[in-house]
């Protein structure tokens, strides 16, 4: 009854398998092999459009170096505030780039506008010599407040991103949740929106550590494959990362995954709804939920073996939620039950152990 | 019948069993796991003293995160010309260091000699604001030559390397392959010796990906946790990197795997030398040979389907071959064989065609 | 009448005096003559206490190598949102320490609170791998806006700083100025407030391109200087950046060239703030004023030939004026006078003409 | 009697004189001004051709933000073993780069050939992702043994530098005693030879602290003028160091201090090969010598006040003599005459001061 994050989870059975099935004879290193091989016009389908994929283990590997192919070191990426590459990753992005600076935009549950990255960036002093040059926009989706961006309204930041002559990252951890949520295509929020390269995310929804950089934009490739070995992100035995990613998006794992987890997180908010002092953070569109709980609440939940974290430190009464592929319904059925219990002022653990709940 | 390379295999099955093992229920993150809590224990078993792990994913973040804990961004690593770390990783120790120095050393065999580096040292210049400053020696175990140093050289280079205030790295890529090959614990040519970082190499013997940085001298392992994460390698799932090393080191795993590609090593190279023309050019002490061969041979073991590099680039007659864990003694013999034929002059692969072989 | 900035002026005679003097015969190179090594004991001399001085040409030189001492590639250097470091060295900082990050913080009249940094500092995640490490604190004294911290306040920040084991730096590159306008020693509002390093500006306040780091906490300075000679800033003839220091801090220069700066800049603001329709925007403390003009006192004021800047780009009209040690008090009042001029609603440039003004 | 370099002498008439005329009035700050202006095209005069100039104080500056315009983080600069950029600037360029490696080649004299080059580089690995890729050559004219490389040889190395893609530096620290050894025009030896880009160096040759960089690809210049600010290397009174450079320049005073220079180092040259025991290491071909002398010489010299680097540390018979654009011709007989004077065997400091010498 772990709700802390999705990468507690293992890996998907079919994930295991590919695994043991790529675990057999010889392969050439460093990417030289079938596996890898077949990614590039897997993806290339997957994506409706000819892609150049890079496969890495971690999503901050993806992101980081898929930045800095992008900007250069007296560079500036535009990023939400709360993002993951500007709070999350001790750093990554900048030693990546050599020292680029991450310029934060603040945003309603987790998302940028294109209006307001454009008044950034009318005010960033492009081209005077003073100011780190805008070189980058990044999103997250589904972002960091559970929330996902709409096709249209990533288009209108990629308008924005164009017109200032920047290049537009997408760091897709729970690509597969905005998918589904959205209902729409990959190609619909990526390329088609004008995304130039998205950070392909698999680790969180049912793989082992497997992430893809996935380059609609392929002129900018050239250089990620120096970067990644550079960043001692090349697998020698690379078949073992590509195995990942392909059983991942072989018949439709990748979707399923994320239909059941976000399945999983609207049950979950729904049920949280219902009890009286629990407030939703933000609305519930992929697998996350940010809710503010009562403190006997979280405290019951907690005294009752339910994972999660307090969302702003100690004592904080926001709470954060995951689900996962593998989220069991009968724990989301126990913790709005368990959540209920605990809401109702007059109930006390000891009565509830009592009644036998 | 691949001889390319350590990396050209698959992964022990002892390794795979302990990642399915592995798979099973929720863990925390990042290293936040009862596996890789458990390694330190091991470790520190294995090693006959107190260490600090981290684990990472490939040998080249293994070393560049080690080598930038002890080398400032203006400093100085001493090393053999043909290492790893100088030729083979893309300057990812100058990327991670903040470009330091990679100061070459030569040196027979693949092995500096504590002499040149005590000459170097005196030479370099320490606190000369114009030289780069002389921070970290690093050591490659078994070498790049297939050589492995003895307890008392690495002490000898050790004694300099301290005489100077320097830190000793070592580079443990095929670190079972130079225990094994010297009959000696793994403590006898680490810290006894005088090495005060190990990268500990699995993935060549067996594991899937998975290296482990291990500090003897724990004081200075404090930032490595920051530059892992930082370089994108601190894995979410952690538990199934720890859980490749912790089988690795578990029932002499690494021991057993290393004996037998040495083994297999030596019989090939045993084979060679009756071949005329042929000659190696390193003792081989570990699983890697370096030889002459007549064009001839070259071109009859291709075309008989053996795998292998050429290791001067297009037309060299110098070949490495590799020899691992699970390499079949059948596959050695059969190399031998072919071997011996091509080299006979009047021999021709048509001939060798029409008689079946 | 030129108000643009104090770096449009050229050299204070005594300054230009010390470098002709200075060029007489030879001197041993990179710091190892006379005029540096004196540099040590008047520097002393000036802040009462044992301090080490590196002399740079830049004030972001002396901001950023000074930082990169300080900070590491995973640290955080934390400051107000609109200080020099953030915004105007196109990224010096972040590219000396390797990619740290600068964390910015809000502030009336630019100047951080002890209070605001405490409770930042607190959510910071110190020790937590996924965040950047906070490590140094930097202030600009006097501030961008043109206020001066006073020593209390800067005790109360360095209290602050040192309960969680950062680092205080100050940006002084005009730090004459703070210290005449706050009637305070030098040492009162460096290391007595429990300031560690301080880039003590000359170039601004007469010099022709001289800054110094002066390391309080001598301890800090040992790589200093190598990280400057690695910035391409160690002088070979390095008497002529000593000379312009030691004639700075010789016969009170510095003093009475701030003094002078400071008074014409309050005698323009008192000037301004009986014109109707002008705002100052912070409290004038230095040589700095940021007001809010009218539009055609703007006008007025461009096409009879005043040079300052529009502070917010383009349209606005807010503007920044700048006195100098050398501005003449007949400029400022001129200025004055024609602004005065242009703020009569029925006063247009035309009659200004007519009337021979 | 100072032959210990060429920066231990002080400015040039001309050039004090051009900072003091400089020293008026008001001038925008960061080369908007007319002096930096001005160096444009009188530097497009001086080279025949439109080029891109910037001013930079030192020459560490010049080479290592050059080097980082046209090589990437992963790339390497290929280079003497003896050059400045690989041994004198304690890793400058590796920093500025972002950790690039720079790749050292032999060369007898200081000097590379362009044989040596193509081999070097064809055993690169260019393209293959383990290896850092060959990006850029740098020539160091006059080398750094006080030979000067013939506009033939330049366009033989160009010429390999084009044929793999690389792109073409020189360190012209000593650019002018280059141009006059070689009674060419500046043209010759740079852009007409293949050259791309120039440390134009001033500061060795007469100059306070100023060298330009001299883009004759100016498609390359974009990216300096962020890089240089970020370094700390934009001057906001830059006029101090354009006008440093336009004097330098102007009425061929450049010229005038190399052709000095030069010519004593011939006549010291000359003079000292008559000395038993004496023997020259390189040819002297511009202001620098490098010369084997008997101990008794070199103490005799050092006892009568002359001074000069011991070449190869401590205990060493190899002497510097480095002669410069104000080096008198009464100082270099005298070395002359007193090295003779040490060089006889029987002869004795007491002796000397006997005879009134």
């Amino acid at each position: 009854m772990n709700f802390c994050s999705d990468n507690v989870t293992g890996i998907s059975p079919e994930i295991i398998a590919a695994l043991i099935a790529a675990n057999s004879g010889a392969a050439m290193p460093y990417g030289n092999d079938e596996y890898t091989a077949r990614l590039q016009t897997k993806f290339s389908q997957l994506f409706e459009t000819e892609v150049t994929v890079f496969p890495v283990a971690t999503g901050s590997a993806a992101n980081a170096i898929a930045l800095s192919v992008i900007t250069p070191s007296y560079g500036a990426i535009y990023c939400h505030a709360d993002s993951h590459i500007n709070l999350d990753e001790c750093g990554a992005p900048e030693f990546y780039t050599g020292g680029a600076k991450l310029v934060s935009l603040p945003g309603e549950s987790g998302k940028i506008t294109a209006a307001d990255l454009d008044i950034k960036l009318k005010k960033a002093g492009a081209g005077v010599v003073h100011h780190v040059q805008p070189a980058a926009v990044s999103l997250t989706q589904a972002t960091e407040a559970g929330t996902v961006y709409t096709p249209d309204e990533i288009r209108a930041i990629s308008e924005v991103t164009r017109a200032h002559n920047l290049t537009l990252h997408m760091d897709g951890a729970r690509f597969a949740n905005a998918v589904v949520s959205l209902g729409c295509t990959p190609a619909d929020i990526t390329w088609r929106a004008g995304v130039d390269i998205l950070s392909f995310g698999a680790t969180k929804n049912g793989a082992m550590a497997a992430e893809a950089a996935v380059f609609f934009n392929r002129n900018l490739a050239e250089t990620f494959h120096f970067r990644r070995k550079r960043g001692g992100h090349l697998f020698s035995k690379m078949r073992f990362l590509s195995a990942q990613l392909e059983a991942y998006i072989t018949d439709n794992l990748w979707r399923q995954n994320a239909i059941h987890a976000n399945k999983m997180a609207a049950k979950l908010a729904d049920g949280l709804t219902s009890i009286p002092g629990v407030k939703l953070l933000h609305p519930v569109q992929a697998n996350e939920i940010f809710a503010e709980l009562p403190e006997a609440v979280i405290q019951g939940l907690y005294d009752e073996g339910f994972q999660f974290y307090r969302w702003e430190g100690e004592g904080s009464t926001i709470v954060r939620l995951v689900t996962a592929f593998n989220t069991k319904e009968e724990d989301v059925v126990a913790f709005i039950e368990t959540a209920k219990r605990y809401s109702i002022p007059a109930y006390s653990p000891g009565m509830g152990k009592l009644t036998g709940v």
